[in-house]
Order: C-alpha cells, then sequence, then structure tokens
C-alpha cells in the first residue's frame, strides 16, 4: 500500500484527496501538512513540513507557491517524491523544481484530469496544423468567483503546450480593450471569466477563414483532479528520480 | 419609395447594404458619402455630406465615431431622420446626438439585429432576477481578426441593458490577470475574442450556484446587420423627432 | 418549523434533499416513504405513504410516476400540500392532479432550479418574436447514462412552455433518421444525449436567416433541484388549495 | 493549369465552386454536368457525362448519390481522377468507388474543409484513449432547414473515424424516446438539429466521470468546402490510380 503525506491538507484540494484516499484500498494518508495546523483528520497534521517525523512513499502538494520551497529541500532530503499540483510558480522555483528532479521523481502538473491532459496531448499535434492553415489561437477559461488568479494555471498551461510545437513563440494577451488595432498574428489572446461557483471550463479556440474548430473540457467537481492525483501518487511511489507528467500516468 | 443616403457607403457594411437595397423595391440609395470618396456605385458619391446636394427621406450611418458631428449637424440642418449606426461615441457625442433628436428622427442602434435586440429586451427582464438570486454576470464576445476596437460596440450595448435595470450600477471590467483577488460582486466581466472572420458572437452569462444560464447570439454573415438597418431606414422615414431603437421598428 | 414528508427518500434525489434539510432550521423531515422501504436515516422510512401515521406540512415527491396516484389520494385524505416532482405523467395522471388541487395546494414542476424557471419565464415572452420573425426552434438535453427517460421531462417542459404562446401548436419530433426532407415549419426537434455523469445541460436553439440565438442552462450538481424543491415546501405549507408553480415561489 | 469538370454545376456547391474557380489562376472550369440542365455559365453544360465531349484532368463532384455510378464509368472510361464528394452511397457504391480507384485516381471526403478533416485525425488519436478511460462518445450536429438527409454525411464520417479505432464496433443511436433503459456502453448517439441558414456544426462530446471534452466544428461558409473540393482538384490531376483522402491533401 502506498503511504503518502497531504501537502495542504486544509484546503479545498486537500480535503478532496482526503476523502477519495479513504475509498482507495491501494493508498493510505499517514500524514498532513498545513500552515493552518490542526485539524479533524484521523491522521496527525503538522503545520510545516520540517516538523513532520513520518515517512512516507509520496508526498502530493495541493498547498500554494510560497510553500513550494520549503516542500522541495523537505522532499530531497528525505529522498521522497512530489506530485507537485501547485500553480504560479515563478522561473526561479522552476529551476529549482528540475534541479530537484535530479535527485527525486516529481511528477509535476497544472491540471490532473484526463480530459485536459488528452487536450494537452492533441495540442501538440493540431496546433501546427493550424497554424500552417492560417487559424488563429484563442483560449477562453471560466472559473468560480473565489479564484485568485487569472488566467489560470491550467489556461496558461494549454497555451504553452501549444508554443511547444514553435520556434517563433506566441505571445499571450489578456487585454485588449486599451490598444486600437487589428489582431496581432503571432499572439494567443486569454480571456478569464469568473463566476458563481464554476468548477472550472476551458475552451480552445482554432477560427479561421469562416470555420471554427474548438477544442473543450469542461469539469463538473474537484474529484476529477484528486483522483488524477492519487492516481499519480501511485504511480510515483518508488520511481527513480526525474520529471514526469500525467501522460506518463496515463500512457 | 423611401430615398436614402448611404454614410459610409465604401466601408464592409455599406457594400452589404447597398447590396440589399437593390433587391427591395421599397428603398433606394439616392446617393452615397464616404471621406475615401469616388467608386463604382451607379449613385453620386460625396466625400462629405456637406457636399452633398441629393434629398433623401433619410440617412443610414455605418461610418465611424469621427464623422458623427458632421452628420449630426448636417442632418438637422436638412431636417433629415438619421439611423446612426457607428459605434464608440464619446459621453459629448451621445449629448449632442439626444439634442439633435428634439429635431429629428433619429433611430440609434449598436446592432441592427433581430436576434441581439431580442436578447437586449430579455436581458431587462431577467437580469434582476438573476441578480437577486446571487448570480455573477460576465459577457465574452468573439469577432474577426480584423476588428480595431475591443470590446464590441454590441458587447457594451448588453452590459448597459443590464445596468439599466439597477440603481447600483455594475462595473465593467477587461482584465483580471494584473490583481489578485476574489471576483467582486458589482462587477461584469466583458472578454474580448478576437480570430479568423468570426462575424460576431455574444455571450451573456449568469453563474449562480451550482448553475449557469448562457444566453448567446452568434451571427453567420453581415447581411444581418444590413437588413435590420433598411428595416429601420424604411421605418424612420416621415418619423417625428426623438429617438428610436430597434426595439421600436420589431415591436 | 416545516414538518415534511419526503416521498421517495431512498431516491438520488432523496438522499441530495434530506442531507441539504438538515442545514435548515425552517425545516425538517419528519418521514420517509420508499418503496424498497427501510434506510439508515434517523426518521422512520415506511414502504407505502398508506403505512405513514406521521403528521406533516407539506410532502415532497421525487419517487416516479407509478407512484404518484397513491400519492394524490393520501394528500387529499390527510388534506396536505404537495411538492411534485415526479415526471413522465399520464394525461389521465395530469386530470388527475388538477383535480386534487381543487382541495388541497399541488406545486408541480419539471425543474425546481432558479435558471430552469427564469428561462421557462422567458420563453413565454420571446418564443413569439422570434416566432413572427421566421426562426426556427430546436432544444437539445445532455444527461448522465443511467438515465432511464429521454428526451427529460424538462426539455418537454421547456417545449411546452413556448407552445403555451401558440394557437398552432409546434409538434415535437425526436428521430429525423428516418425520413429525407425538408424541416417542418411548425416542428420542435427535441434531441437527447446521454452520456458520463452530465447532470443535466438544456439549449433552446432559436435559428434564423444568418443568425441563432441560444438560451442554455447547465447545472453542476443535484443539489440546485433539492434547494428548489426546499423553498417551495416552505413556501407551500400552510397554502389554500389550488395549481402552483415555481413561478410563484422565485416571485 | 488544372482543366476541371463541375459535375452537379447547377447545385449550391456547384455554384459555390464555379465562382471560386473564377479566382483562382491556376485552375479553369471547362464543362459543367447537372441533370437539370443549361444554365448561365460561360462554358458547356451537358445533361449528362455521357453527353460531355470536353477532356479534363479532374471531375469535381458534388451531384447526388444516384448519379455516383454514372460518374464512375464515365471517369474509368476516360481515365480521368474524380474529387467526390456527395454523400450518402450505398454499400454497393462504396464497392464500386473501391473497384474505380484501382484504375484511376480517386479523392473521396464527406467534408473537404480543414477544420473537419484535422478533427477527423485527432479522433483516431484520442478516441481509444477517452473509450479506456471509460468516456462515453456522442455527436451533435446542426444544418439549415433546407437538408434532406440526417445525420449529416459529416456527422456519420466523424462516427467512422472513431470506429476505426475499435474491434469492437460502436453502434450508432439515432433516437432515444422510443425505449425507456440507460445507456448502451457500445453506442454512440447521433442527433440532428435542423433550423435556419445554419451551414454545418458539429460536436463530437467525450463525457466521463464528471468532466466532459467537446470537438467541435462550425462552419460560416459554403466557400470552405469549396475551397477544399478545389485544393483536391489540383492535387489530384496527374495522379496515378488510388484511393486518397483530404489528409493526403492537407499533408
Amino acid at each position: 500500500m502506498t503511504k503518502m503525506i497531504m501537502h495542504g491538507c486544509n484546503g479545498r484540494m486537500g480535503h478532496v484527496i482526503v476523502d477519495l484516499v479513504k475509498e482507495d484500498a491501494d493508498i493510505e494518508v499517514v500524514a498532513g501538512v498545513d500552515a493552518y495546523g490542526e485539524s479533524n483528520y484521523d491522521f496527525p497534521v503538522f503545520k510545516s513540513l520540517s516538523d513532520c517525523n513520518v515517512a512516507a512513499d509520496v508526498i502530493v502538494d495541493f498547498s500554494n507557491a510560497s510553500a513550494v520551497d520549503g516542500l522541495l529541500d523537505y522532499a530531497v532530503s528525505v529522498n521522497t517524491p512530489v506530485v507537485l499540483c501547485s500553480t504560479g510558480l515563478s522561473e526561479e522555483q522552476l529551476n529549482k523544481v528540475k534541479e530537484a528532479s535530479s535527485k527525486i521523481a516529481i511528477l509535476r502538473s497544472a491540471n490532473m484530469s484526463v480530459g485536459i491532459n488528452a487536450l494537452l496531448k492533441v495540442l501538440k499535434d493540431v496546433a501546427p496544423l493550424f497554424a500552417e492553415a492560417g487559424f488563429d489561437i484563442e483560449i477562453v477559461e471560466k472559473h468560480h468567483n473565489q479564484k485568485l488568479d487569472a488566467p489560470s494555471g491550467t489556461a496558461i498551461a494549454l497555451a504553452d503546450a501549444i508554443n511547444d510545437s514553435f520556434e517563433d513563440k506566441y505571445e499571450y494577451t489578456y487585454d485588449r480593450s486599451q490598444r486600437r488595432e487589428k489582431r496581432r498574428q503571432k499572439e494567443i489572446g486569454i480571456s478569464a471569466v469568473r463566476g458563481g461557483t464554476i468548477v472550472g471550463d476551458h475552451d480552445v479556440i482554432f477560427a479561421g477563414l469562416d470555420e471554427v474548430v474548438t477544442l473543450s473540457h469542461r469539469a463538473y467537481s474537484r474529484a476529477i483532479f484528486g483522483k488524477g492525483a492519487i492516481q499519480a501518487a501511485k504511480f510515483l511511489g518508488g520511481k527513480s528520480a526525474g520529471m514526469y507528467d500525467m501522460a506518463d500516468v496515463l500512457a
């Protein structure tokens, strides 16, 4: 059985994952970590990983960018793989992740769902085809009214997946109201809609001459992200050092 | 038969309207006006209304904001009704329109289509109902990659129609990437997507607790705007001074 | 505090409602009824209403059409209002509902959500406007792969709301693959998509000359139906005999 | 310069293609064929191919299934490649096409647009991935109210492209109103919406546990099909015998 530490156990996704793990005979939470400290779980909860004295096969992280440095230091020191789901990492932090992956197994993904990971795969294939045919590329994402950041990490990941296929990179545009000009060819407009309790919608739009192709993903509950994280945790336990992503898990 | 002057006859919508008028036995174009001057029409074209010596029952305008002051002065001086379709008017110009409407009939509309005008009507009814039930309101519009302004005049008109029902007005938000905070309750986010030859899509989104209602309009050709303008021109000829809108025409 | 009997307490919606009622200080479940009998609730559960000896202010029904006759007989005999949410009633049953409403208060609705009820209201206003302008009307609904009936009761209710405005009624069409002919003008095509765990999407499409208006509703969880039913139950307790609908509750 | 015969020159797509060819310096229409006979074209029009005495490099066909047998016989007899765009061919006709392709080059495609052909390619890649993850597959297509057949040839082609990846084939379902049961796992529901002047929308829906991925294509004008057919005609002229499809042209 895989033993996991839940990093960020008091957050929304922390709760979702702890609940899902209860129904899974192949994995258990042996400790939680959260800056807010004690909670009603039936496993010990520490304010910080440096206080944690419980051994595990894998750490699942749904905390936030500010906690990621401490997480990486700890994981390397105890030689434990990490499923890294926090978004909004700085360039510096991304380098630190890469460095750490020379010593431990790290799986990083902005979105753990089967659907988004299938889209990421598809985009690499079709973006060049559409670009060559003169199609413009745009992304619209929609999330609930409590979300702090915009655009979503997943929207950026989708744009990055497109950009991976091009030498001459697209720039990302978040606001067109301040200029008065035709659309630039090498830009991807990314729009962020916020409202109600929308879990997460993402549309990737290819707009050409008199035709539009849209690849869209809609999440109906956060459970899909939790399930993906648990799948990833079970996959990553015991893996050798290196960078992994959900494509490896789903393959 | 209604005699009309086409103001902005060399633009994209000018061409659409001139073509549609040819197939309509009840209206004819007796003169065109366009800053770009002479063109291949079978009616006289003037560089400016002040050069125009042809009498008409109505002026249809699809030029741009900078030409609107001259248009109003001329129309008042010759006592001729105006179908005013240019968007992006300043506060000052809107006042001038209002003033002119005490002397001549003016029909102003950001969008001449049956569908958008039906939505404008519906929004006045349902926006208060959704607002009271705690739904957030957002607008997404999509247009072709040659469009200069963002968001579209129609998107603003939709937001304004919603705001008409509230004392405590909503603010419009065009970019959320520069702040890190939860959605403000009294804002309407308006997103502008640009790509390909998209004629004009508008989605008004009401997002509540675990449910979303979307009212959407999609245009497949510019002809729908031209048809509405011609319908309006025929309606407006001979009308007494005052402000009219497409709701009057469609009623 | 409103005392309610949950009719169909072991079904999916029965569970949702019982859970929601626990968090509401103004209403409590005093008994459950379900043909499947005993369950783990902290209130008595009867196999049939005829066994039920607990008095209540209102009965909330999410059972199925076959249980509705017994429900109406019981409710009239104990003079208790009913929130009737079962769908698929026969013409005969609808007459029986009407008859019963001369003695007790009955609120019947195919869908208890704020959003669908707002759409029902809007449709009565705009359907004639679109019909006069020559728009065709179509409905597409999407539900999870466990749903037995197609199309959904809500789709039929939307079509019926449209038909309410016309003397010359639209016919409903569920399959076009067996004929080879142009669309008939006085028909509403209703398509049923089934897949995954989709909670319930409904699109009402008005398709005209080069423009399409779509009014769509998406449910993200069954809780919205439960909340509406509880709101209706609290509204209906103590009301005099007659037919009510969600529009009365939301007004 | 490629010389083409337009088979079905008086139909809607025939007109679109003739107009587009006029603006293309690399291809010209040398003859038209249409059962309705003479029309206002500046090339000779024959009632049947058997009357046609004009040599060409390629025949472009947008007629209908009943004319396809004669077309194949003629093309083989004069050894001329065919771009075959008529839909609704019988099993027997498909065999005849295959047989003919041993003697001449034939490119058959239900839909000539860049976008649909990109989707066909994508579907072969992702359908197995989604199927393995337990997603259900559904297709919704929308067309104008003059279309005779339902579902569209393109919808069938999309379903067929999915089925290509599976040994255990999916069955196609066009109507769920006549049965009362849960969705069958190995079925693809195909819904046909008809209204207004909708040029052609196709949605391929993958519905899983709490998430839905939709791949959608929207056509804004018939020109996209004409452009694809002309591209195909230029590609096919001079090619050796065999079956080709748009993927070969776009590669």
